[in-house]
């Protein structure tokens, strides 16, 4: 079976998630839609690399499309940039290998949080505005606590029910650029709400409501994370990488909100 | 009389402009409002540099606020902070010399414009996306030549009902980030419309719809620059410059569009 991998980009404030239902408008619904109109075909499998929730954006999702005849992509590429909406654009379409499948086949994911420290008249979709001051030292101290192989169960619960919540996160970092702060997680999976969960926590460990030092103890379950888990709006997938390939990341400049000190003179 | 100075941001999607209509959202009536419940002021007077369009965005908008009494700058920044819709952002307020005027007093303008050569699911209310390829080096041969005191009369009309159309345009310089090119337009003031009549040109010249050894024909008369002006949405007022200050240019990052091309590996 023709088998392609898509690079897809989403604004998800109006969606329901990824994940295609009865009701509600989906990513991949509307994604499907597009497809079948594009290639004739009613029958077609797109499976996306990261579910994500109503809201989340995504810079770099990845799906794997299954068709019973070969597509041209440059063509299904412009004819989809005609058909779909302003908030949901297809970046690239190319041949995988036969049995490609997009979740099933990720080795590792990349998630980004963008954190505001003053208020932007840009940035209320795609950014969790945090009036108070934070202590930004405290909140990297807690990210290097997270990052390993850890029993994450206190921050989420195991998607599609498998029962190990054990997650190696191999990245956990802070990128502060103005009054913007990105925070990045990569992970060859991560649990439901997971992200948003220590995102949560790093907010409360920056605000003095949480000590960085009790990272361990909400790992090893002797204490509770704080339970407050942060927006949706504020929420990327950015890149989804596979096999041998190196894993290209976007660069860490904040998505919708200008970079707040000016960069120089003229 | 007690005098400001504000630096101001907006989101121009869902303004009618700057300036306060009997109908209509406005950046200065929405402002005004907020300031009057703030300051119990019911006369306040408030005057920007720039009398933006619909649909025009504002990074470092300024205004001078007059009032009857003593403001605490502080105070008032953080109750306008909740007052605020999300759209409309007060990122500053300065105690400035009485008479200060913003408009009057200003030396130099910034405008951006962001141009998109590919489609993205983020920046549709923020950038031109032009579909074709777009010829960079023409695009900024005929930028640089329109740099300089020319009289503009072919791209504008001169606002507030004064004669001349004689314009001092010190930077018109592209800047390609991935598929984003930014174009920086500074000058002393601009006629009604100019920056769009400019960046309609400039398109036309890198689609090769025109050419930019026109140019010089264009501003000496003998030739119409290209007819099509460039929607509102791309553009954005990015500074304005008083006295003997430096101009704090914002940084030629795009706002609202990620940047394609990833910056490398982990």
């Amino acid at each position: 079976m023709p088998t392609y991998r898509l690079t897809i980009e989403y604004e998800g404030t109006r969606f329901s998630g990824w994940q295609i239902q009865p009701r509600g408008r989906t990513v991949q619904g509307v994604l499907l839609d597009a497809l079948r109109e594009v290639t004739g075909e009613p029958r077609l499998d797109l499976q996306g690399a990261g579910r994500t929730d109503a809201g989340v954006h995504a810079l770099g999702q990845v799906a794997s499309l299954r068709c019973q005849r070969t597509l041209r992509p440059a063509d299904v590429a412009h004819r989809l940039d005609a058909l779909l909406p302003a908030d949901l654009a297809v970046r690239s379409i190319t041949p995988a290998p036969h049995g490609f499948h997009a979740r099933h086949d990720a080795l590792e994911r990349s998630y980004r949080y963008q954190l505001a420290r003053r208020r932007s008249a840009f940035g209320k979709r795609w950014t969790w505005w945090v009036g108070e001051p934070l202590d930004l030292a405290a909140m990297e101290q807690a990210a290097a606590a997270l990052v390993g192989r850890h029993d994450f169960a206190a921050f989420g619960k195991r998607g599609g029910g498998k029962d190990s919540t054990v997650v190696v996160l191999s990245t956990a970092a802070l990128v502060a650029t103005g009054d913007i702060v990105l925070v990045r997680f990569v992970a060859s999976h991560f649990l439901w709400n997971q992200v948003r969960r220590m995102v949560g926590a790093l907010v409360a460990v920056g605000r003095g409501d949480a000590d960085s030092r009790d990272v361990p103890r909400w790992l090893d379950g002797t204490a509770s994370p704080p339970p407050l888990g942060a927006p949706a709006a504020g929420l990327f997938l950015e890149a989804v990488r596979y096999g041998q390939e190196p894993f290209m990341l976007p660069p860490p400049i904040p998505i919708g909100v200008p970079v707040a000190d000016p960069g120089g003179t003229r």
